[in-house]
């Protein structure tokens, strides 16, 4: 993979606005694996030093979203092993380590999902925001145990629109609202459930805009609010609060005026203290419990 | 006015998307005026019937909106005095007072946006949801005393854009956002300000949905939230909630598809537990103070 192609794959990476974080930081692990096969370099030296840049540039070009972070950041601890003068080989091995997170990746997500499907049981009328693959992936888990949803639109770019042509799919009853309506609708629920692009050391939740309201909504109407996601998720203590990301105003096809600035951040920080548990693929943390 | 005529402006006022409740109930004054001058009618008592009858109808067009109801019974109360026996001057009679309500409801309108006005004061930064004609006024003092907003485009039809329009002419600098953005922003404004389609007896408010979501925001992050209404929009204690207005659901653009149901409830209902003061023309009623 050359430079150029790189740089294409970087910017589709910055600009996604349909994939979430875990979908988003399995894509970066495909394209250090490609880097690893084919970006230009006449020694290991050279190999390495390309791919921590590479990984870097990944893991910056979406500051919200943890995943990346973490798992670009294992793929980098991975290449200080690679076999020093053996280029054939180092190139191998770096592939096969991205892939091998990939799929690491991939399978938390799976187990964090059975996690909180379990947890769910049957007959359960679920709240969601945005379109989370895991989220989607409880869905299909409990869509033979009779799982209804409530699904909000998520606005601007509507992602929810999709969320409700899966779970149609899959005959799931679903009642589609504006995030405008999610106030009136989360008492119908048994319980509210999320994912998360990024998951602080304490807690708290980075995710789709809304989601912070949702809680509160929750919270007030004593409906349990629940988050699903893989620990790789999860920001560690001494990282710092990251950028919630800011995208192109005009996805609200607001017309321009003077005097007026549309603001259009993709993501809200959900605090802990709604949040009254996490699924991981290490099981259910229960608010006030210790993470794993 | 004939019956015609009348149920194509009662059709008009059922169907109304786009102007409030205060804007609405001034304009079922102006039908019943119009068919206090020109309702078919032989005697004082047919037409007394008739008007009696067209007032019932229109409030009953908008149950989520008490100043329709509010309004044309205090109309239906004057209808108890008019001139027997006088066609012509009880036509007359009607119609003067029904303009004298609709002048009085705008009067009170403008003296709420006063109490609001005056008592928010200069330099501060407002955030608003929906478009309300009273809050709109409330903006339109506080121009020339650098006033900021901060607007949502309030799903479905964003009538947030009308109001961003509005601000704009004023060189009102105004921060434009989606619905889920609320939480985001409501810890840059000093304070949240709505409008109301309806004040509970208690003081809870229905308006726009997503006004609670507001609420509960602005009350996790210590922001006051205020309503700002004429007491014309106030229910008696006696009165049951409204109705909670269901629109159209292609609304929301969204596709039809099997198992999936879209709704669109357009109002939502914020507990006066979250609500820190309510402006009316009688001046400020803070959290815990009798209603005047």
């Amino acid at each position: 993979m050359h430079d150029t192609r790189f740089q294409e794959r970087l910017r589709e990476l910055a600009e996604d606005r349909t994939h979430g974080a875990s979908e988003l930081a399995r894509r970066s692990l495909e394209v250090a694996a490609e880097s690893a096969r084919h970006a230009p370099a006449n020694d290991v030296r050279e190999l390495s030093h390309t791919l921590h840049e590479r990984a870097a540039a990944m893991a910056a070009a979406r500051p919200s979203m943890a995943p990346l972070q973490n798992l670009l950041g294992r793929w980098q601890e991975a290449l200080a092993e690679l076999p020093a003068g053996e280029l054939e080989s180092a190139r191998r091995k770096a592939a096969e380590a991205a892939l091998r997170l990939t799929e690491e990746s991939r399978s938390a997500a799976m187990e964090a999902a059975t996690t909180a499907a379990e947890f769910i049981g049957a007959g359960r009328t679920v709240m969601t925001h945005s379109l989370s693959s895991t989220v989607l992936e409880v869905f299909r888990r409990l869509k033979d145990a009779a799982v209804r949803a409530i699904v909000t639109e998520s606005r601007p770019l509507c992602e929810g629109r999709e969320l409700a042509a899966r779970l149609s799919e899959w005959a799931i009853p679903t009642t589609f609202i504006t995030d405008a309506e999610v106030g009136l609708f989360v008492e119908r629920a048994d319980l509210a459930l999320v994912g998360a692009d990024t998951v602080l050391a304490d807690g708290s939740v980075v995710n789709k805009a809304g989601t912070y309201l949702l809680a509160l909504a929750a919270r007030d109407r004593g409906i349990p609010f629940y988050v699903c996601c893989e620990s790789f998720k999860r920001l560690k203590a001494e990282t710092k609060r990251p950028i919630l990301e800011e995208m192109d105003p005009s996805e609200l096809g607001t017309p321009e005026r003077p005097h007026v600035t549309v603001v259009n951040v993709y993501f809200d920080v959900t605090p802990a203290r709604l949040v009254s548990g996490w699924f991981t693929e290490h099981g259910p943390v229960r608010e006030g419990e210790a993470w794993p």
